[in-house]
């Protein structure tokens, strides 16, 4: 019996990365290959909703990924992969990022596309094996797809996100409106952590040229939930920035029904997050109108920012 | 009008590279965007041949990629880039090598895929895109697969290579092992070059771990028009080592017919090649049984061999 070889998404996993493994593994698993959906962090709140009502089961649990054979999916950088990823071999990629820092010694399939999810692509590589999509498969490809777009709200979301989940949500048997509101409700729920957990909930780490650099996100109906307890959020952030001695954590209050964020800041280096998102930071706090998007509408303009700075 | 997006290949550019920047440009174009194909040097005699065969255009040389918006096809590591690629922006990649050291800011598509020739996975884009293979077109996508798998000899020869190839000679009109044996006698044509023109024409550079590594390779069903004049080749090798500052310069002489290669090096450090590839130089020589492809049987096991011995 050979190695397993594991799917395995970002740290802090989504929606989208946890599906993106479980379906994953099963088109891989139909060419009877012995390869195992995994995760790199304990789910949150949606994802478990979405497990629960597709009676999927929970991948297992990879704490540390060395000399293991990887397939990654919804994530491409080192900063963002499960502990001892460097020690091991990477064998595919499947994303909907940027390009990052993941080298390999010998050529890989690594299709990453600019669509609005993880999920997108899959569905086009059942398609492309000729594979049926089963009801329950159908159920998680599409909560992948509604929750990195906020239900094809995101301003990531393309026309083939929007074909695609009306596929699947045909096949699944659901609206797909109403499913993504039962969605964001469950994204909503955040009032039940404490501040630190709320912080790091959906949080991503960066490398802009040898600054590290944090970005959560919250996104939600009820953003006052959240900015009613600024004072202790934003201890949780400074606590954390000093503990992993990061640059900067940036931490976006996306309001899903107005369709823009409020950033918090804690660090040191403010000041390339002015300058990269043009705004003005006043006790920690500055408005965003119009951002939706981590990936699209702040990732760049800091990486770029950080950048022009110099180390 | 909108600035134009350049399709171009690796420098040193072989048949693959050329024919797979004419290809994409063309299917690109089919969509009304403003796509050029382009180039990153010379053309090689065996490359001329195939466009000459198929009445194509030669593609524009770039001589500085800064600021241009580009498509890299064959490649994606910044040591094999045209000049000034670090300043431009890179907005696709199509390639069949491993995955190597560009970063983006923003998602793109990237589509790695592990099979002989760049101008296979073109074929595939074509079918997904349902746009029609002209005859030049499939001469073309023919010419770049045969190319690199030495006539589907190679051992990073895939299934899929073969079925397209067969695919694309029936729309070119060609008995592909016929017009293969053209191809490789174009190639076999290096007695009419300087030594220098001889260990440059097929030539890779790779950044293994802070060496800097170049790797040449020489394809020819004459392997004595090369090693009958070593002494002379060696002294170009060791200039070029010299000049550019490399830890080692190694050069495949590639016997097509009898599918091995004698391994000649230069340049100080020669223990991390003679680990990697598990042989013995003498007088700068070795024998390498079987190795038909640098980039499978070479490429990874240098980078493993310089990874360990360190800095």
């Amino acid at each position: 019996m050979s190695e397993p070889i594991y799917v395995v998404g970002h740290q802090q996993p989504d929606t989208d990365t946890i599906c993106s493994a479980l379906a994953y593994a099963r088109l891989r698993k139909n060419k009877s290959e012995d390869v195992v959906p995994a995760r790199a962090g304990a789910l949150n709140p949606e994802t478990q909703f979405v497990l629960d009502r597709w009676d999927a089961e929970v991948p297992l649990l990879l704490d540390d990924a060395a000399d293991e054979q990887l397939i990654l999916v919804d994530h491409n950088e080192y900063s963002q992969t499960v502990t001892g990823t460097e020690h091991a071999e990477i064998v595919e990629i499947i994303d909907h990022h940027r390009i990052g820092d993941i080298e390999t010694s010998e050529p890989i399939l690594f299709r990453n596309e600019p669509v609005g999810s993880t999920a997108t692509i899959l569905t086009q590589l059942f398609d492309d094996a000729n594979e049926t999509i089963t009801t329950q498969t159908a159920g998680l490809l599409l909560s992948g797809i509604l929750s990195d777009t906020v239900v094809l709200r995101s301003p990531t979301t393309t026309d083939r996100d929007r074909t695609v989940a009306g596929r699947l949500a045909d096949i699944a048997g659901v609206d797909y409106e109403t499913y993504g509101k039962d969605l964001l409700s469950q994204k909503s729920k955040i009032g039940e952590k404490s501040p630190r957990e709320m912080v790091l909930s959906d949080f991503k780490e960066f490398d802009f040229d040898a600054h590290q650099v944090g970005i959560g996100q919250i996104e939600t109906v009820e953003p006052s939930v959240v900015l009613g307890q600024q004072e202790t959020v934003l201890e949780a952030m400074d606590d954390v920035a000093t503990e992993r001695d990061y640059a900067v954590f940036l931490l976006l209050v996306t309001d899903l029904l107005e369709e823009d964020s409020t950033a918090l800041v804690a660090g040191p280096e403010i000041d390339p997050i002015e300058e990269g998102l043009d705004t003005t930071f006043t006790d920690q706090e500055s408005f965003l109108p119009g951002v939706m998007s981590r990936k699209k509408q702040v990732v760049p303009f800091l990486e770029e920012a950080f950048n022009s700075t110099g180390p």
